[in-house]
């Protein structure tokens, strides 16, 4: 097969379309022909040379993948050879053919294109993970999505909206802020022009944020923190700006708030099973009935990988960058 | 009634032994009449003039007592005159009168003595919240309890060997890590001569503590994330090592791990009365049992308070200070 190799470190132009093995299904695992791959922040830094593929995962970058079912390892249940499905993957996904345990397994949501669905399994992992799991998002409640035109910002506008909270968001241009607000965001803010603490206590009385889905890490740390309610829930999956910052605790405790940071690469087996069969069960039933959607950018040709990762890296888009076997 | 009032902000000696007009309970609220109350931190900053009672609180420092109820306020069920208990309060307990929510009143444990139950409400609350409430200490479970000799300390090593989780403590002296031994802790720390952290990982396999309850803020948030296991969670509880540090949020990231900040009075009625009524459930079964019990370090003359303070500023005690009404 072919997938998308990193013989050395570099920019975009480092990626190659390179003739590689297949590889094999062990126990517990299913081989599925990709059709469509999609590309996350973590396969940039990836080629930088910044984040190795955790032990045991593929060597090629690609966190999701839709495609076929082309072979089942022994001890696999509930799948045939044929089935059209998407996959969290912990690598591997800009390639051909990829290996994966049947538990990072989803069908594809009635009504979505086979292609559109590589758009789906890491947004709607991450986002119910972190905003739903952990910092328990409720009916009602406020919360504010950094990046929301971004593949995790336009799946957690739609989330949320759809338990009935209330969304702000923030992006860097007025057309990405229309986008969120096709999406259902009620407070849009302009990074770039406004200060989002002010302007979302302004939306909410005063109030803050109930949660807060942040991708920045220490650069927005203290405006996070300063940004939350009592009782708000600060949960990091990003270090877009910077790993250290100085953390106020006085002002955490004086709102009884906490701060969560994850990835849900590194999360082991396990994990990554309990995460994909809640998603199965909370947000598959939207997906089926309409009520949310995968926001595509672009589609691209995997073999021209190096386009798709310099778009993201311009944040030239809007939701998911897809990468398609031709 | 004679309270302990606080004319000026400052040492131990601004306390003042004085006649007050008795409080009178509203809806939903008893009279106590107070055999003891108990010293917490927060009565020492509120003496310092650094933490202000919260609106409707009691101006009079004491956040838990025990005594008799003298008089129902309208709609009260379950509680009669004459009944012996304890309570957690807003302020007000070092008073030989204090108003209760009827939520935060909790019944004597079979075989405490009625002095003594005014050692439990504090710690009680306390540690079940961030414990159990906030961070989940589930049975195997590795947690760290800071100031392992405190009264928090004290009723957090009792509670966690109850539920199955081996305790690591820090104290400060070998006598009062030899109190957390009695009590059930499997790792004692000398933090004045040991590295909590490489302790504590050399105690683990490596692995480090899945819950930290911790009452040093800033002072030990970098050693703590470092203390933190795969998934770990941080209680914070307290500011005694600073309010604003810096955080390590790759480390965070990379461990899947999360820092809570709580403090208890500060919460609304609904929230403690929340907290009582799940203390009872959990952790009153265990005092009526025998299996843990109220760890009081001395007895003081409630007029005395000031001297119960120097003990307490001092950290010459092991568990909770009483102040006794004579």
């Amino acid at each position: 097969m072919r997938a998308i190799t990193i013989p050395e470190s570099g920019g975009p132009e480092v990626l190659s379309w390179d003739e590689v093995p297949d590889p094999v299904p062990g126990e517990g695992e299913v081989l599925v022909e990709v059709v469509a791959s999609a590309v996350n922040r973590a396969d940039i830094v990836q080629r930088q040379g910044f984040y190795d593929p955790p032990p045991g995962a593929s060597p090629y970058p690609g966190l999701e993948c839709s495609g076929r079912i082309a072979e089942l390892g022994t001890g696999v249940s509930g799948w045939a050879v044929g089935d059209e499905v998407c996959a969290l993957l912990s690598g591997g996904g800009y390639a051909e053919k990829v290996v994966v345990p049947a538990g990072q397994l989803l069908p594809v949501p009635k009504g979505v294109d086979l292609k559109h669905a590589a758009a789906l399994p890491e947004v709607a992992c991450t986002v119910w993970s972190n905003v739903f799991m952990i910092a328990h998002l409720r009916p009602g409640e406020t919360v504010l999505v950094h990046g929301g035109s971004s593949g995790i910002g336009t799946m957690a506008i739609q989330l949320a909206k759809a338990v009935g909270a209330k969304v702000a968001v923030t992006a860097g241009t007025k057309e990405k802020l229309d986008h969120c607000a096709e999406l259902g965001a009620d407070i849009l803010i302009n990074y770039r022009e406004q200060d989002f603490v002010a302007e979302l206590k302004a939306a909410t009385d005063g109030a803050g944020a109930d949660v807060i889905l942040d991708n920045m890490g220490a650069k927005y740390l203290d405006r996070n923190v300063r940004a939350l309610a009592v009782n708000g829930r600060l949960a990091i999956i990003g270090l877009q700006g910077g790993t250290k910052g100085e953390l106020n605790i006085g002002a955490l405790l004086g709102k009884r708030a906490a701060i969560s940071a994850t990835t849900l690469r590194a999360r082991p087996l396990s994990e990554k099973t309990a995460i994909v069969a809640a998603v199965r069960e909370h947000v598959w039933p939207l997906l089926d009935g309409g009520h949310i959607r995968p926001v595509v950018d672009r589609e691209l040709p995997m073999s021209d990988a190096a386009a798709a990762h310099r778009v993201v890296e311009e944040s030239g888009h809007v939701g998911k960058v897809l990468l398609v076997v031709e």
